[in-house]
């Protein structure tokens, strides 16, 4: 089934490190000061709500999650929080961004077993700097041979990698948590798509339906990846 | 001089499209915000010191430049601006990235004189959302055979977009308003860089000496390239 592909492509929060679990525990800091106005669960229905208002303006990634929850508060708060609650905000997000970055259970051992074997390309969206860090704390920037930041992860850009990679769709899989961003879009242009589910994703990326198709594979582990290409 | 020149690679701020203009228009309204707390010269350098001291953490381009106006509002004020003043500074930048793309005068005719004769490349950096936004925005899109969008414009950035283009130091020159980020590290691996300055610098853009290098130009608007190249 495999034996075309030729470049292996990750993506990196939720496949190659921990994300999403930051962005939860920011969550529910958030929730916890919001307390006094709203109950936690509405807070968390408004916060989502403003994330989304803004993806068209401000985009993914860490900046943008802070400026929503600024405005989040605010709304929710009627106006009432003071500044030093913002400034308390302002601090969850700096503490994201300093984050270390933990690698998930044997993404290593993944890299290794490919490598040489295949040409690793790391494909990612969100924030161009916090995505060259996370990279540079990961220890793993040696395996890739490109690393692809993009604004979104839409067919068009899938499209323009392969081309850029100097391949054939059918030889180009990619390997990620997300359905919406990693997998359908791949599978549309003609590639392969592996899924790889992270135990927790945000509601924005989830999707409605079951995927079968004969490009695709879910594993339960990344490490279920080179006995699969094998 | 250019007899070896096969790349020209435009930087977009404030040498295609005006950009600087915009964050003084926001920092003019910021200091009105502020002149309750403190005098608007004073308020700018708590703003400026601001942004420097987040620009590891948060990067070039307007979400950083957001966080930074309301993270400096607290400090001047000593935490007496009300949360309605920090959704005010919230429009301020959502304005700005709501803002109409204006052309630099002559970079049309520039761009359509070059196009054919030299792969054209643009090399930006900042936010990867926004800068991408305004090459749509800016119609001028499809002269570029590349785009380039990076978080900081060092020369190790410059020696892989020489090596990704597959051509030789010599061979490649850049134009730019910033000395600091668009033309001394092109110097510096090799290229030429061709200086256009834009009647107004960010203070951290600036350098504080004169260029004397025999692939160095500096020109007074956009539209002697052409001739220049000839």
């Amino acid at each position: 089934m495999f034996d075309d592909v030729k470049v292996v492509s990750f993506d990196a929060d939720d496949t190659l490190w921990h994300n999403e679990q930051y962005f939860l525990d920011a969550q529910e800091n958030f929730w916890h000061l919001m307390e006094k106005f709203l109950p936690a669960q509405a807070s968390g229905q408004e916060l989502m709500k403003t994330e989304l208002q803004n993806i068209d303006l401000y985009g993914y990634g860490i900046k943008a999650f802070i400026l929503s929850m600024i405005e989040a508060a605010i709304q929710i708060s009627d106006g009432r929080i003071t500044s030093r609650g913002i400034e308390t905000i302002i601090g969850y997000g700096k503490e994201m961004l300093d984050k270390p970055v933990e690698l998930i259970d044997g993404v290593d051992d993944v890299l290794k077993a490919l490598d040489g074997h295949y040409r690793l390309v790391m494909t990612t969206k969100g924030d161009l700097l916090d995505q060259e860090r996370k990279l540079k704390k990961s220890g793993l920037a040696d395996y890739f041979h490109h690393i692809e930041i993009v604004s979104d992860k839409k067919e068009s850009e899938y499209s323009k990698l392969i081309q850029h990679l100097d391949i054939l769709p059918e030889q180009f899989l990619m390997i990620g948590n997300s359905l919406r961003s990693d997998i359908l879009p791949v599978l549309n242009v003609g590639g392969f798509g592996v899924h790889v589910p992270y135990h927790t994703t945000w509601e924005h990326e989830q999707i409605d339906h079951v995927i079968n198709h004969d490009r695709f594979v879910e594993l339960t582990t990344i490490r279920e990846l080179p006995a699969l290409l094998a």
